[in-house]
């Protein structure tokens, strides 16, 4: 039996997914980007699994969901973890570039990936990297606000990311196209943004040219996540 | 590197789970219940993972979305597989319970399992089973109509289903609460409706209660999918 053990959920309204990791030989076990109205059926699940939560883990300030962090704790003894270049505030743990989080035997090792956010962090752990909004499949996330730049997301998915063996597991985000994972050997081959065929002017000067809608819940969904996700 | 991939891929519309396999010796793969609107994507990504294409695989005659086997025969040069028990004309390959498919290295294994239709199929393949609408998470298909049956679903999956290791993943047709996989052990210990703490007479007395909408694309779907999705 492998050590870590992974479980991809789906929020249907907002196609964001979220992750359950676990290590098999302690049952510990965290969730990446869990989403606030998704709480119950996540804490459901984790006690099905007989685990025990002790970390959620946030990939970035999210703009068109809250996320769940906040409620759970309310119920839960764990620790919010995000990456130190947030400004979140409230969170038990700020983990810097490189940093590693362990959970049972297994090591997670945050990576600052700024680019559609400033503090945009993605993690390591066993062969996956969850990538959050920074390398989507077939994409990447969107740079206009919150600090978002496009020379970052070049850089911070072509020097950080890509930097891990291709055949590791990309567990994005969100997909709008039903995806549900990617490889980095893909990406990198096939990225219409940032695989290795595109330039990074190239990509920032497409990026410049790209009318985004404003997101729905922008003016509630930030404030609140800059709190952990209380309302 | 393992010699299976599984790739998951879901239809926001119906809800519905397609999955993509392939030998990685072979580069040989083959589609579980691809969605008509759908085709496009899917054999999008088959050409960017640099696979051969060799057979559609369908579960059941779905009742809530039309497959894409027939638009995916009339562009690629594969065979349409079907369970013999199905009734449905057009197939190329009809397997029996047990029978064998090899994928390139690869065996996958037909499970005649009746229940929410009277032709269902599950298929297993190196750990991992793909059961259609007879097994959901925490759940089980409908089976009031297309010679459903609660007592086959009861026996298809504790005398069937149940007989893989606890590990097995199970991958289902369709969840409609964001969860992407379980396990044999997950569904024994937990599933409300066959789970190995229920018993037959009662779940069969529950589901004669229920009470479910007829399905909105039924007359248009069942039609076709008897003529592998030709519309």
């Amino acid at each position: 039996m492998k050590s870590l053990n992974v479980r991809q959920l789906f929020d249907y309204d907002t196609w964001t997914y979220t992750y359950l990791l676990w290590c098999n030989k302690t049952k510990h076990c965290l969730l990446i980007d869990p989403v606030f109205e998704q709480v119950e059926r996540d804490l459901s699940l984790i006690e099905k699994l007989g685990l025990n939560l002790k970390f959620v883990l946030e990939t970035h300030v999210h703009a068109d969901h809250i996320t769940g962090a906040s409620l759970i704790k309310s119920k839960k003894d764990i620790k919010i973890v995000y990456g130190s270049k947030t400004g979140v505030k409230g969170a038990d743990i700020y983990l810097d570039d490189n940093e590693i989080l362990k959970l049972g035997n297994e090591n997670i090792q945050a990576l600052h990936t700024p680019g559609h956010t400033s503090g945009c962090t993605s993690y390591y752990i066993d062969g996956y990297i969850f990538t959050g909004d920074t390398l989507f499949i077939d994409g990447t996330g969107r740079t206009d606000f919150q600090g978002g730049s496009s020379s970052d997301t070049y850089d911070s998915v072509t020097k950080k990311i890509y930097n891990y063996p291709n055949d590791t597991i990309v567990f994005p985000g969100h997909n709008y196209n039903g995806l549900t994972m990617s490889t980095i050997g893909e990406e990198k081959k096939s990225n219409p943004n940032v695989g290795l065929h595109i330039k990074k002017e190239d990509f920032i000067l497409n990026e410049s040219k790209k009318e985004r809608p404003y997101p729905k819940r922008f003016d509630v969904a930030v404030p609140a996540n800059m709190k952990c996700g209380k309302k």
